[in-house]
């Protein structure tokens, strides 16, 4: 007879992660890789409609190979709440990135029924099948089709053996031609709330749980080229050189010091840097680098932006070097909904936590939603901010006291915070 | 019936130059390509033998194809002031680069021979038939045979046709195994002046026609390695980075500074960047770049070599970055003799020109005669510092200037001046 351990909700939900981290919730042995639409993804699928059932949901796939599980509200057919993330993974990714926040809806909706609670709006659990984009060449496919925003062109798009996004739904027992049937009317959704861990280290770095996404940043990538004169590395003097290297130094210190001085979430990372013609014995006649630019708005983006171009004019001036700069990508920031973010905060805060705000430096389904309905993030620490990564982890509290700030959340959420 | 060009001595030479910078004297048609034991090289030979004989000379090709143009002193057999350069090219290189050195030889003695001049030693003109090491591996091979410094084992490399230099001095007439007789007696070389074009801005920067050279440059080459910590350039707060690219931008800049700074013609270039793992969206946990430090002596180099790693370490304890340094290349300085060039810069003055001392940064046949006879270095300017290029030039009246020092310092020139 099995010892049936103790339901601690998040506890419960970092558990079932930990089980789907590898075969047959990954297509390959000793890593987790779970794409979309695999046999691995299915596995998952299978397990999560049975813990989803437990959690006293009614449970259905949509025309995207979304599972939703929908536990009804006070009255039938009440809009509903969403929570959840992604089930898909990174090739050899960490068991928590998306996952969790599948779980962690499971596991709330489950305490919430255990009590016999219900809401005046329904709690629907869903798990996206596709938002890391790590088998077809778009990413975010499954809440662009539950946000209504999916072109039916990516049906033709082929993963790395030639299958179609289409054939693949095929093979997974469901029709492309259906896939517009995923998208649902903004009267049926009251918001949308995803749980997922940072990725990055501002939690850990201050000792916290929890954290509050205002945003997912704007982010501009830019390609820098500095100037000069190639000239030998033996025969031309300090003084009569015109290196665009030290030229590119200052431009690289200046995005540090703009940056650094810009808060808002702004960062500035040079990713790469190439010297040309690139010879030991040559002094290089131009510098190339990137420029990747985020910040919780496009105008303290764009103002950073002006900044570092304003430096480098200022450097190219003082330095006789010419500059080219090329603008290569320009995403607006996702806001996440203010007057739901300040319900979350209330919430975190409700469990006895410091409602640390922060932004999302990368994309996440949330970001989708958002053309649906109003939406909310919540982040849990993971450890050393690694992610995509075997090593990524979590840690057992920091579920809890997510599972308790969800409820928390839930309970006192309001239909129409603002009107 | 022709009518005769007045003889101006360095106007000549520079006219032979041109006359030389197509074929027959090139391998290649509309460029100047001009390698070690080619038909080339024999037409370049055919006429300076010529040239030579009409400038009062006895002509000889030595066992490492030399061509030797001998103007006896007052008294025969009188050991000899060597003067010359190289006859051989890069690919697609200049008319001037060597060559000039030699054709100013030949013209300083026709002079000498016109005026029915001797002095009490010899003067031997030599074109040296690899300098550049543009067809086989090796480079200085023939001043290294005269010198009696080179290894038998050159012998055996091949250039990029699989031809080793054996075969190539078989076909050229001469026999491999008699290499070692190129080599000269210290007692029979009193001296070795070298005229060059200086294939550096500086005597252009200061608008002088003539330079002497101290040394050619000390050198050392390093890999520098800066490292930091990845990290996901949007979830990467400025302040929990420990981008390496800031750190190396410093590190650039102190370069700069320090070479700016030195004096002794210390010259310091980063040639080669490159950020690992180099992605837009990354920040690099590494950077990489070359530094190649070059002074008039090891003692400058190594002096600013040590300031350029103290500022380094400074910058990796400041922000906690590590670092690598590796010695590539380590080449002491080849100081011409200070005496001897005491006695060209009193030259220089004599035809009313500055004697500006500079060092050279590249390297120069004269490097290698220094393990036979001190050494002597004159340098014209050339326009803009190019060279190794078509676009490699000089002016006339620079050249005339060069044979009327040339002449001032045979003119001058003690036999034992320092005993």
């Amino acid at each position: 007879m099995a010892t049936a351990r103790a339901f601690i909700p998040g506890a419960r939900a970092m558990a079932r992660c930990d089980q789907m981290g590898g075969v047959p919730y990954s297509e390959v042995e000793g890593q987790l890789v779970r794409r979309f639409l695999t046999p691995a993804h299915r596995a998952a699928l299978d397990s999560l409609r049975l813990w989803m059932t437990e959690a006293g949901m009614s449970v259905r796939m949509d025309a995207a190979a979304n599972l939703i599980g929908r536990y009804e509200g006070a009255t039938p057919n009440a809009p509903a709440l969403m929570v959840g993330s992604h089930i898909d993974t990174v090739r050899n990714g960490g068991r928590y990135d998306g996952a969790l926040g599948v779980m962690l809806g499971v596991d709330v909706v489950e305490a919430l029924n255990l009590a016999g609670r219900r809401r005046p709006f329904a709690i629907e659990v869903i798990a996206f099948g596709d938002e890391e984009g790590s088998r077809f060449p778009a990413s975010m496919t499954c809440s662009r089709a539950v946000a209504g925003t999916i072109d039916a062109s990516v049906l033709a798009t082929c993963d790395a053996e030639g299958v179609s996004l289409a054939d693949a739904f095929a093979a997974f027992g469901l029709s492309a031609t259906d896939l517009a049937q995923a998208a649902r009317k903004p009267i049926d959704v009251l918001a949308f709330l995803e749980p997922h861990i940072e990725q990055g280290p501002v939690l850990e770095a201050e000792d916290l749980s929890l954290g509050v996404v205002v945003a997912i940043a704007a982010q501009k990538r830019l390609m820098v080229k500095i100037i000069g004169a190639a000239g030998h590395a033996g025969t031309t003097p300090m003084g009569l050189r015109r290196d665009p290297g030290p030229g590119a130094a200052e431009a690289i210190l200046a995005v540090e010091r703009i940056c650094s001085a810009g808060g808002d979430g702004l960062v500035g990372t040079v990713g790469r840097i190439t010297a040309l013609p690139g010879a030991f014995n040559v002094i290089p006649g131009a510098i190339e680098f990137s420029l990747d630019i985020r910040a919780a708005t496009s105008a303290t983006r764009d103002a950073a932006v002006e900044d570092i171009i304003d430096a480098i004019m200022d450097i190219g001036a003082r330095r006789d070097l010419d500059f080219k700069i090329e603008l290569l990508q320009d995403l607006a920031e996702s806001p996440c909904d203010p007057a739901l973010t300040d319900q979350l905060a209330t919430a975190v805060a409700a469990v006895g936590l410091q409602p640390r705000r922060l932004q999302s430096g990368a994309g996440h389904d949330a970001m989708t939603m958002a053309a649906l309905c109003p939406t909310a993030m919540l982040f849990l620490r993971c450890k050393g901010g690694v992610s995509h990564n075997p090593a990524e982890a979590v840690r057992e509290d920091d579920c809890i006291l997510a599972a308790q700030a969800m409820l928390a959340f839930i309970d006192a959420l309001e239909l129409n915070p603002t009107p």
